[in-house]
């Protein structure tokens, strides 16, 4: 393979052996060809299975280009979104950096009065810019956040500086959202019609905030590209995002229903959030599903360690490895040894970090905790345009194996049709009096 | 009841009525019995059920002095420690805030170069102090990050200066950090013998952080001690932290192996993070025990709400939903109403909040999600400390019903020991050649 990627089962042995995988070949096949000739379900929103037709190189030159420009005309990025229109691009953001990181906030992914006056106060005194990113513009987290934050730009720039300074990725032709943009004056990205939320952060849903940081989106998007390519074998021998998405399957039908992702890199924290949603609203439904959990190691292991190591044997693990590329930290030496650790000193940080990882690996695995790693051999825009993928091509068929549309949400309106009958919204009169007569309240 | 929280249990019907709950009595007073009378598994660690007697009046007034002090020659405090050594700290501090908050940074809770490297160019040009926590001094994380940032400040402020801008929470009478306090001259605070990590949030392990960001400590451990005496009753009926640990369990035993803690507040995450290890690290042994995960609603309903809302049906869930206290912020009115928000102008942002929880309880409890609440009429002092005694009260009689011994954590040592072997510590030559021959490494 050259994509820069290793998925390491060693630690699958007993529960899972090669040859069990492999005996999937034919039904991998046949997912593959669903996938491929677009005869699935949720074949309207494949969008995202070939990078470059999704986002044309002139597109990314112009994100690229309003990135910089707002950049320009601003102390802070506020991003706007919930759900897949902020986790991609703070998942990357937080894992590569880029030397304005600092400069991006995100918002409209909570409805805590809290959080927003804290928000506002912080911003107080800084230029800003906003990113509104919702398809239909009528989210209801969004639209608050964008309501309160629309308002505190006008009032410090002037409503016409302010339009310059607001970009919206949204329909491409319809929506609450498009309408305003276009007679704002706004700057408009689109979010594409064949691409679901949590599929869309190498669109400009995720692009544009991930430019801003200053990550080059064009090396991200060129590797995510060329993992695409490589990934177009359906044999279990040569595609290890398959491979993946058969041994989680098998280990499921073994009675794992839980799998942990588990990283030794605190900023790839919100990298295992873009995952919870990547598998978790692809493949809950029709009450089933492996249900998708993380952890930040070495730090959970002192919280949920325990649990993992010796508790209910309803789990495996896939670890996220990155081998280097880390900064040079060493630890020092102390004249008298007080802690103990005078047998670390001069050892690279990583290098310990590393051990962590190799022994909690083995030491699960031997409490009885199937586990196998994805192994970068750094984080940076190449490595992480390729797990992107890897796990989006591994997802969609780990989904059609387990027998699921992994392409749709039937599940998330539930609560939002009770919410808007409790909070009166025209057109769910009927809805608001039925739900009262139930919670019984006047 | 006079504590301040109410168990709300409406939306369990079906998978648990009042009367299967009551029907538990006999088990609960025997567990109850085991507790107060120190009489079960791991009674050696009961410390924290008398809050007053852990933390007498002239401890906590000392906490508040050396907190002040520290205030004062410091611009950042620096909190070393893993797992119940920050978590409690760090779960009240972001909860309820206090006007020092942002003054304070956790650190020693990984391994990571990276992470250590961004912190110590974070801390350049600030004053700091540090409170070191750890029984024994010698745990790995806190260890490397306490000589790194000793390093630090010692050199910006001299070996002398230093040592009063240090404070050490550690072992009474033993170990390398005890020694090493005494031997420096660092203030220094007990890990009391007979309470875990995880039990810690109200001794000097988490009191002095949270003094130092100004919340008041009196208050929360009054309030703490208030909710034990009115948890002193074995009645189901008079108890609901007992009432809340029959029902886990009766859940769990109907196949529910999986619980979700759920809040509509961003600044509860760490609270939910330290309920994770307190009731993980209490009952996953001996292969079993109930997965405790945590979700931040309404973020999470767009990511993980449809694996909730129609995943397979191994899961129920507990909300903690906060009644009130919130800061006022009205959502405004717009003249073309482009989001069709307007139905909303003039609410009140947590009116809003509150309606998408209560919509999420029932369409949850509608999909198949059994769930209950814990419901606080606000976020302060009085509140926070309650509930933080009625989970480890809950905790405890939950474990006993288990039948596990919830006060030990036999499993965290796994992969310690082949940490230390992988890298060599002293008095671990012989399972460095075993691990080396095992991973087949030179």
């Amino acid at each position: 393979m050259s994509i820069p990627i290793k998925l390491d089962t060693s630690y699958l042995a007993q529960e899972v052996t090669p040859e069990e995988v492999y005996s999937w070949q034919a039904h991998v096949d046949f997912c593959h060809e669903m996938l491929h000739t677009r005869s699935g379900a949720g074949s309207d929103f494949l969008g995202w299975v070939e990078p470059k037709i999704m986002m044309p190189a002139a597109e990314v030159d112009r994100i690229s280009q309003v990135a910089a420009r707002l950049r320009a005309g601003s102390d802070v990025l506020v991003v706007i979104g919930i759900g897949g229109s902020y986790l991609g691009a703070r998942a990357v953001i937080e894992a590569i950096g880029g030397p304005d990181k600092d400069r991006i906030i995100f918002a409209g992914q909570n409805i805590s009065a809290h959080y927003h006056k804290e928000l506002l106060s912080k911003l107080e005194g800084k230029r800003i810019a906003i990113n509104i990113i919702s398809k239909s513009g009528t989210t209801t987290e969004p639209a608050i956040a964008f309501r309160l934050l629309r308002n505190y730009l006008e009032e410090k720039a002037g409503k016409e500086k302010a339009a310059k300074l607001i970009a919206a990725t949204t329909d491409a032709k319809k929506g609450a959202l498009r309408n305003l943009a276009v007679e704002q004056g706004y700057e408009t990205f689109v979010v594409p019609d064949d691409v679901g939320g949590r599929y869309s952060v190498l669109s400009a849903v995720g692009l544009l905030p991930i430019a801003y940081a200053g990550i080059d989106i064009k090396a991200l998007l060129e590797s995510a590209a060329k993992c695409a390519e490589e990934l177009k074998t359906a044999d279990l021998k040569a595609n290890p995002a398959y491979y993946y998405a058969v041994l989680r399957n098998l280990l499921y039908n073994k009675g794992k229903g839980i799998e942990i992702l588990a990283s030794f890199e605190p900023r790839l924290h919100y990298i295992t959030e873009w995952w919870k949603q990547l598998f978790g609203e692809s493949e809950g439904k029709e009450n089933i599903g492996i249900f998708p959990a993380s952890v930040d190691f070495t730090t959970d292991l002192h919280s949920m360690g325990q649990w993992i190591q010796e508790g209910r044997r309803s789990i495996f693990e896939t670890f996220i490895d990155i081998e280097g590329g880390e900064p040079d930290l060493i630890i020092p030496n102390e004249l008298n040894d007080a802690d103990g650790l005078n047998y670390l000193a001069g050892k690279q940080v990583h290098e310990v970090n590393q051990e962590a990882y190799r022994a909690t690996a083995l030491a699960h695995r031997e409490g009885g905790v199937p586990n196998s790693s994805i192994v970068l051999p750094k984080l940076d825009e190449e490595t992480l345009g390729a797990m992107l993928y890897f796990f989006e091509k591994a997802c969609a068929i780990s989904g059609y194996l387990l027998r699921v549309n992994p392409f749709n949400q039937p599940g998330v309106e539930a609560y939002k049709g009770h919410m808007f009958a409790l909070l009166g919204k025209p057109g769910f009169e009927k809805q608001t009096e039925e739900i009262k007569k139930r919670l019984q309240i006047g």
